[in-house]
């Protein structure tokens, strides 16, 4: 059995999640906080990061997102998550590796800090030079989404793919910590709507970082 | 044609050259400075990021260095930088992407900041204790590079992949701006010798960044 070494709110994690679930993968949950330091948990992947996955039957561990994806992709043909020509897959994996580094890096990232680590350890309020800044990023990539989206019926092209999973599991967290300002982008947003209602998103809707409930709307899918 | 837009001390753009020269495509370089806000560059990554590669003839972009080494990977068989099996390849994925992000992010680009952009852009001074704490996570990551090479014989396993063309991408640069201090890391040291040997290195031993030369001992291969 597959154990996947995450916390509720690691957009990797969730990007993993989907996938794994596109692909009908069972797995099992395991909590893992990075920033606890916990050995075993390191020596599972020195880099400190979740998300990991485990097979102890097999003695299997793979470690970084994009890693895993590709791993389940090439194992498991079902539900496609790089289909098409190798520039197909080129394009797709460009998208990914642009909302895993940039989406994440301009506007999760220092939403994380902010709200959930600021909140829960720090015992900081956050600082709203900084949330405006994510705001006003969140809104470029948004406006790239539109533009993807109006052009493709999905972000990655004609068929959905992993940078469809990899953007939505950024925006999920963005929601999560009730910073996700569709206004303006009623193409990202109509998108978004479809990727939520996706049996492989549920999961995700019901989790819950301890001490940081979400908004109310979060968890509906109609919203 | 393909053309690589990279600039010199790019570690990703190094990391495309190293995988392209091992399969033998031929490309010609083409200048290119993300700081420069350049419009075309910007249509062809959205992102802002060297490495991209364009071929115009056949009207593809491909940007993001991992998705660029995937794709001709897919393309071109010869000198796999993925060798192996499903569980080894997601082994060399994991080791590049904690050598592009890690590495990079703990050393490389405060280096860079420091010893490059303050040098030819800010006109300031470093700040030693960038530089200081650069060092410092260096030695942990060649410390890694120690352990996986008193392991196996290449960094990703018994095989040469681009686990080691992506760390060598990234001590390159490293060692380009005068920061490489193998003390201590005798078994790192060893390697980077037979991976700077390859003749897939020889071009980046004679590319310069304007205004910052290297120090003489960079482009000695006995060094």
């Amino acid at each position: 059995m597959w154990h996947l070494y995450h916390f509720p709110l690691c957009p990797f994690s969730r990007k993993v999640q989907l996938a794994l679930a596109e692909k009908k993968v069972p797995f099992a949950l395991q909590l893992a906080y990075p920033w606890d330091n916990d050995d075993l948990f390191h020596s599972l992947n020195p880099a400190g990061k979740t998300p990991v996955m485990r097979h102890a039957e097999r003695g299997l561990t793979l470690a970084d997102s994009q890693a895993i994806c590709e791993y389940f992709e090439e194992v498991e043909q079902r539900a496609p998550l790089l289909p098409g020509s190798a520039q197909a897959r080129a394009e797709i994996r460009r998208l990914v590796a642009m909302f895993d580094d940039a989406l994440y890096t301009d506007v999760t990232a220092p939403l994380m800090h902010e709200k959930m680590k600021k909140r829960l350890f720090l015992r900081q309020s956050p600082d709203s030079q900084v949330l405006r800044r994510a705001t006003r990023l969140l809104h470029d990539h948004l406006d790239y989404i539109d533009w993807l989206i109006d052009n493709n019926r999905w972000l990655g092209g004609a068929q959905l793919s992993l940078a469809d999973f990899a953007a939505a599991a950024q925006l999920s967290v963005i929601d999560y910590l009730d910073s996700l300002d569709w206004s303006g982008h009623d193409s990202a947003r109509g998108w978004y709507r479809v990727i939520k209602s996706r049996p492989s998103f549920a999961p995700l809707l019901s989790q819950r970082m301890e001490g940081l409930p979400p908004p109310r709307h979060y968890s509906d899918v109609n919203a």
